[in-house]
C-alpha cells in the first residue's frame, strides 16, 4: 500500500484561503476569526495534540486578502512558524489577566478595519476561550457576525489530497477488521478485545485510534458509545466496535457488528436490514441529492424491516479532521450533497427492546456516485468462532 | 502491580456534589451548569470518548441539594442511566433548530428557581455549545455568574481513588521509559520511534496515549510540541518525548530527554539544570507553599545555570482528567498548594539559541511533602547506545 504524503503543499492552503475570501467578500465580512483545533489546522496546517491542554487559547484571523495571521501562545511559535503562515504573533501564556485578548483585539482591528468580523457561531461549533474573555473581546470589537456557513461550505468538500488520507486510513482499518476473527474469542474480556483491536489498527499503520467504543451483550447490545468493561465475551454474544482512527489528522469512522459462535434470527435480520439500508443509500447517492433524501432512503428500508426507531438521531455524517463533521443525514438537514464530500452512511435501528444495531461505511461522493473508502462489510452478520 | 478499580463508588460522586453545594451556598448560587467532558464526568462518572464528535452538546445541572441532573442527547441515555445519576433528560440530537436549548432552559429554571445560575467562565474553561445557542440560553435565563472558582477548587484536590489512578498510569509510563533504550536506536525515523514508544506504553497496560509529542535534533531540539517526522535519528541527536497517557480517564504527563551515542557539555549541563531545578521544587513543596514560590525556586536554579528563558510560560501544572489542569506554576499564579493536589514540576530552559530542554515529574502533595508518582528521572542525561 502506498502511503500518501504527510501534510499539504502550500497551494492547498492558498486555495482554502482564497475560497474563504471569496465567500467572505460575498457576505461582506472583512475578517474571520477561528479558534478551535480543526479550524486553525484547516487554514494553517498547524497540527499538534497540544490542544488537549485546556490552558491556552489559540487564534487565527483570516483577512479579506493575503495569508491568515496566527495569534498564539509562544509555546506554539516554532511549530506555527514552520507552516506556510508568515505572520505569527505570540504572547507568553498562561496569563489569565490578559491571555491573548489585547493582542487578538489589536490584530483583528488591524486586519478588519471598520469591516464586519465573522466567527463560527452555529451548529457543531463552539468558541474555545473562556467566556469572560470572549465577552471582553466582543465588547472591544463591537460583536461578530456568524461565519459558520463559510467554514462549513469550505470543510465539507475535500481536496484530492485530503481524500487520499481518508482512503489510506479507511484501508488500514478495513485490514484490521479483517484480522478480527483471528484476534478475538469467547472468554476474553471486553477490555482485552478492545486492546487487541487497538493494537492491530496501530500495527496496520494508523497514527492513532482516538475513538474506540463499543459493547458486547448476550444476543445484542443496547448502547453503542460505551467503553469496555471486564465482562467476559460469551458464546451467543453480539459485539459492536465503533472506531475513529487517524492518518495524518484525517479520520475513518466504522461501525461493525459480529456475533460469537451463533446468532439468532432477529440479530441476523437486523444486520441484514442495516446492510440493505446502506445499499439503498449508496444506490441513490450522487451530487445534487440531499442528506434528507439519503436519510429517507435508508430509513424506509429500516421501517420496512420493523425498526423500533433509534437513539442516534441521524444516519451518517461528514467525515474529515474530526470523527464527525457537517452535514448530518437527518429528516430535516437538507444539505445538498456535492462532489468530493466525504461522508459516512450509518443506518441504525432498535430491532427488539434494548437491542440496537448500527452499521457504518465511509465513502467519497464522485460525479457518478459514491466511491467506497471503507471496504464494504459482509452482507450477512459475521460469526466469529462459529 | 495491582490495578486500581475502575470507576468510583457512588460515595465519591456524593462527596464531590456535597462539596460543590457547600461552595454554592457560600456564593449564593442556586445551580451550576457544566458542559465540557471533564466537568460532566466529574459530577456523573459519564466517561466516553464520544465527546470528540462536535455535533451534540451535553449538559449537567448541579442543584443546591440532591443529585445533579443530566440534560443530554438520547444517544447517551443508556450510558448516563448506568451512572449514579437518576434524573436523565434526553432529546433527539442533532436538531440544530433547538439542540437541547429549550429542555436545558426548562431544567435550569426548575432547578434554580429565582436563584443565581453559575457557569465556569474563567481561565482554562470554555462553553462547549454553539455561541448562537449560548446567547439564546443567556437571554432566556437572564445571564450567569462565574462559577470557575467552585470547579477549580473541587477538581484541584484529588481523592485517594483518583490518586491511585494517577499513581498507576505514572508507574506504567515509568516502566515504558525504562524500556526506551531497548526500543530506540539511530537510523530509525522519528515516526518509528514514536510508534514503538506508543505501543510500549499500551503494552504496559495504559488505556490510551492521547498525548504524545516530541522531537529529535542534532545536539538539541527547539520545539517541544511537534509531531514526529520522517527524520532519521542520528548519532549525537537529542530526543524529547512528552506524553500524556491515561488509565481510567486519569493522566500522567512526562517530559523525558535522551541523547543518542554522545552529548556535548552544553546539553549535559542543561539536563542537569532542569533536574536540579526539579529537586529544588521537590524540596520546598508542601501544603501552604504557593505555585509562585514553587516557580521561583525552580527558576532561580535555571537562571543560575544560564537560562536564556523559555516559551512554555510556566513550570508545571495540575494533572487530572485532563493532561493539564489548574493551577499553573508561574510568576504570578499564586495558588496556595493544598494536600492531595496532583501536580507536575516542569522546569524548562533555552540553553543555547534554538535549543530547549524541558523536564517533567508527577507527584501528589502530602502533608509532609511530595510523594512521587512518576519514577524520578536519572540525574544525568541518559545516553542511548553510548
Amino acid at each position: 500500500m502506498t502511503v500518501p504524503p504527510r501534510g499539504f503543499p502550500d497551494a492547498e492552503f492558498e486555495a482554502r484561503t482564497r475560497r474563504a475570501q471569496e465567500m467572505m467578500a460575498e457576505a461582506d465580512i472583512a475578517a474571520v476569526l477561528v479558534c478551535t483545533e480543526p479550524e486553525v489546522r484547516y487554514f494553517t496546517g498547524f497540527h499538534t495534540p497540544f490542544w488537549q491542554s485546556p490552558t491556552r487559547p489559540w487564534f487565527v484571523v483570516v483577512p479579506a486578502a493575503g495569508k491568515p495571521v496566527a495569534v498564539i501562545p509562544s509555546i506554539g511559535g516554532p511549530s506555527m512558524s514552520a507552516t506556510w503562515i508568515d505572520d505569527v504573533r505570540t504572547w507568553s501564556s498562561p496569563q489569565p489577566a490578559d491571555d491573548g485578548v489585547s493582542l487578538l483585539t489589536a490584530t483583528v482591528r488591524e486586519v478588519a478595519g471598520d469591516g464586519r468580523i465573522g466567527l463560527p457561531m452555529g451548529p457543531e461549533t463552539h468558541v474555545r476561550m473562556p467566556l469572560n474573555d470572549l465577552d471582553r473581546l466582543r465588547a472591544e470589537l463591537g460583536g461578530f457576525v456568524d461565519a459558520t456557513d463559510i467554514i462549513v461550505r469550505l470543510r465539507m468538500v475535500k481536496s484530492e489530497a485530503e481524500i487520499a488520507k481518508h482512503a489510506h486510513i479507511c484501508g488500514l482499518v478495513s485490514n484490521a477488521f479483517d484480522e478480527l476473527p483471528n484476534l478475538l474469542s469467547t472468554g476474553m474480556t471486553e477490555r482485552a478485545a478492545f486492546q487487541a483491536f487497538r493494537a492491530e489498527i496501530l500495527r496496520q499503520g494508523a497514527d492513532d485510534v482516538p475513538y474506540l467504543v463499543g459493547a458486547t451483550g448476550p444476543g445484542g447490545i443496547d448502547d453503542i458509545i460505551r467503553q469496555p468493561s471486564d465482562r467476559l465475551i460469551a458464546d451467543g454474544d453480539l459485539l459492536i466496535f465503533d472506531t475513529g482512527s487517524t492518518f495524518d489528522g484525517y479520520f475513518s469512522d466504522f461501525d461493525r457488528n459480529f456475533a460469537f459462535g451463533h446468532a439468532d434470527e432477529g440479530a441476523r435480520d437486523a444486520y441484514r436490514a442495516v446492510w440493505e439500508a446502506t445499499e439503498a443509500g449508496l444506490e441513490m447517492l450522487r451530487p445534487g441529492v440531499t442528506t434528507t433524501e439519503l436519510f429517507t432512503a435508508m430509513n424506509d428500508v429500516l421501517k420496512a424491516n420493523g425498526s423500533l426507531g433509534n437513539d442516534v438521531g441521524r444516519m451518517g455524517h461528514g467525515l474529515g479532521m474530526q470523527v464527525t463533521e457537517w452535514p448530518s443525514n437527518t429528516d430535516s438537514d437538507d444539505t445538498v450533497i456535492e462532489e468530493n464530500m466525504v461522508l459516512t452512511l450509518e443506518p441504525g435501528l432498535v430491532w427488539a427492546p434494548g437491542k440496537a444495531m448500527v452499521h457504518e461505511e465511509n465513502l467519497v461522493v464522485r460525479a457518478e456516485g459514491p466511491e467506497m473508502l471503507s471496504r464494504r462489510a459482509a452482507p450477512e452478520l459475521p460469526i466469529i468462532g462459529g
